[in-house]
């Protein structure tokens, strides 16, 4: 039982779809993140259900790891084949295999962009939802349960996955959930796997909820002098029910970040970013009402984008914020941080660990989905300094305990992939031994992106 | 290791809080279908997770089976005791423990019921949607996935339950999830034990979602010529986007079953029944748009409630329509279908289920949540009668099959039990396997509520 051993039995199988050229592995050994590069054996390319069910099979007879790929847009290095093997890339099963307006669903295979998803819908009236930023993949999307600036309307992955084709460990297939909206028909394992980041089974299919284009879609930039001021606007509309159908929170320097990259234009205070949707009188009516509570909370200059094009400049700027803040500090890497709070302990959350970066001695501009309470810090850091990146990891440390004691958990939505792994005993107890035992059952061997999420 | 044994060890525990009278004996043994009575040898009476962890584990070391109950409302017998053992009843851990009205949410013990929980939340501003009708226990909701009239706007308790505690079978304590509104971190086990009826781990401890009660609120009735109608309203409402909080249809047999049970004085023909939550604009224009829709697809008659009074008394004419259906047939019980397909497969879905039972030796009203696509024939026997079992379970099993042909499900919310558990090879193939893995994982004894879920 070798590694060696299985790729010849894949290279056998899979003839030139077996890659193993340098440029190959670097690709697939990379990584968006902080971490070291960590090429895999081999990385193929399966055009099919039943081709990945033969790679799993082939691997699992050879005692080989396997390591799910999307497109690599993941920030905890979910998909770095930490003990070798094979990386199944899935770029070739990237078909939009059905739509069905009438149930408002897509079935969809694995290496589908949620960009290009959404190019293919235009027509329909319908969309997918969920918005993480980056153009990833809808499987990789759904192995981290990912979620991102329409959560707070739309759900996360787990809100909209209907179902799942996944092969499993020993190479069996299985469908999981159904196309009906909901279902008491024993364990949801369409809920297991979403979030199980390829460690239980290969996703090959997603059935994924669509959700109508909105009438009407309204956004708006508004600034206020104080972090605290933003937060309490994001709780007070929470508590008022306004339904946001998202709303964003940016800090000073994240704020300076996104004026340097996209040219917003902004005035360099904390800011917030949101969007209504529904009828023209409902979006008229939220509009109004969120204006009233920001504006006797002190928020100010707000900008009103109604034009479809004003919209796009608006969540192109937030998408891009990442990259913004990366620049701000030429040739940094960063160090993610992902915490996610109950919403009565997010001004403290936010707060303190503003503080914290602005006592420290590297920069960290804050940006989140906060009406989640999902924030994150950008830490950056030289790739060359160790004390760089020990001062990072001293304040990602930090927030993670932070929001833990504030009854959170350490990833809101990237998922646990290297990064989050060694806060899993202190977020989860004897629940993370569980997690190994259902790994145990469905995995005897670990050969499914050994190293991620449970014990070891 | 018998259950005798455990039982001495039990009432050593419990002391008197180890029923075992023969009225405690038949209640537990009872259950609201139509199942034989299956009394367990002992029912034990916890007042908190230690005494619970602490039964589990005396049954545990002596293999004796423990069966977890709520409220005794579950329409599939799923807490009948079928290997014997220990019930273990909650109605002793009914607790609302901590409602915390800036996170939305509230903390409860599995024996506190929704009517409960709903009239202490009055003064909050703050309530609970999932609504199955029953006053069911939110600890036997969440065991059996429950959801009802609103889950077309709220969700399940798939949706609504944000953290668990639980105790596994082998007498550990574990928590799920966290009051943050949504994680990635690690295997969704919140969502594994919800809807493992008993099966996986007994439920201590629920943190529940909460929703702002709305500013206003519209309910109607509507009636139409025929039942194609009314579904065709149902999928055009959807198609539009109007968000519905609840939108049900009773058939003809079911309507005339509430004008006698609950005075409704409705024409006998099919009718939809609507409810609208939001802004006063939004309800009104909700409202209006829905009117407009039903109208053009021959609803006639339409009723507006709009009074607390009025909206009051139709949610209970609708809630009491499982026994105004009894009550057409005096003595009889009924065989229950829970069916649920895709939108799409509604109208067929229906319209067959209809023709089948007109065509059969009983009655069987039709009612159900369709803006989910989930509707139920009741199929009245008499108690006595083996051909009237035989052919309610002949249609039964035609509505399932025909269910699963249209890519739905054989229970959208009542859950497995013992009624659906033949159905599970036909709906999940391989993947009921899994199941059947994931159960062996976390109790290898099979103690927890055995003959239910999974592969026996």
């Amino acid at each position: 039982m070798t590694i060696a051993q299985a790729l010849d039995a894949l290279a056998a199988r899979l003839g030139d779809r077996l890659g193993r050229s340098p440029s190959d592995l670097a690709l697939h050994g990379a990584n968006e993140a902080h971490f070291p590069a960590m090429p895999p054996d081999a990385v193929a390319y399966p055009q099919d259900t039943a081709e990945v069910a033969a790679i799993v099979g082939i691997c699992a007879a050879h005692g080989c790891p396997v390591v799910a790929w999307g497109a690599g847009t993941s920030l905890e290095g979910h998909a770095l084949p930490v003990k070798g093997g094979v990386t199944v890339d899935f770029s070739r099963m990237n078909r939009l295999i059905e739509v069905r307006p009438e149930d408002m669903l897509a079935v969809v295979q694995p290496g589908l962009t949620r960009e290009a998803l959404n190019t293919d819908l235009r027509a329909t009236g319908l969309f997918f939802p969920v918005d993480p930023g980056a153009n990833a993949s809808l499987g990789g999307m759904a192995a981290t349960r990912a979620s991102g600036t329409t959560a707070v309307r739309y759900g996360t992955m787990r809100d909209n996955v209907l179902a799942l084709e996944v092969v499993l460990a020993d190479g069996r297939v299985i469908r999981t959930g159904s196309a009906a909206r909901k279902s008491s028909s024993g364990y949801d394992l369409t809920g297991l796997f979403v979030g199980s980041e390829g460690t239980l089974g290969l996703i090959t299919e997603l059935t994924l909820r669509l959700q109508g284009q909105p009438e009407a879609v309204a956004s708006a930039v508004c600034g206020f002098a104080e972090m605290a001021a933003a937060v309490e606007t994001v709780i007070a509309t929470i508590q008022s029910g306004i339904p946001m159908a998202r709303i964003e929170f940016l800090d000073r320097a994240a704020t300076a970040a996104v004026n340097a990259y996209s040219q917003a234009g902004l005035p360099e205070q904390p800011h917030l970013l949101v969007e209504f949707h529904g009828s023209d009188a409902a979006v008229a009516e939220q509009s109004a009402r969120f204006g009233e509570i920001a504006a006797d909370l002190g928020g100010e200059d707000f900008r009103w984008a109604t034009r479809p094009e004003e919209r796009n400049a608006l969540w192109k700027m937030r998408h891009n914020a990442y990259y913004a803040c990366l620049a701000l500090r030429p040739g940094a890497r960063a160090i993610i941080t992902d915490v996610c709070v109950p919403i009565s302990a997010l001004a403290a959350a936010v707060e303190e660990t503003a503080a914290d970066i602005a006592a420290s001695s590297i920069e960290g501009p804050i940006l989140g989905h906060v009406g989640d309470g999902n924030f994150h810090a950008i830490l950056l850091v030289d790739p060359g300094s160790a004390s760089d990146h020990a001062e990072a990891a001293r304040l990602a440390g930090r927030m993670a305990e932070r929001a833990l004691r504030l009854g959170g958990t350490v990833t809101g939505e990237h998922g646990i992939g290297m990064g989050k792994i060694p806060y899993m005993p202190a977020e989860h107890g004897a629940a993370w031994e569980v997690m190994g035992s259902l790994k145990a059952a469905l995995d005897p061997q670990g050969i499914l992106n050994p190293g991620k999420v449970v014990p070891q």
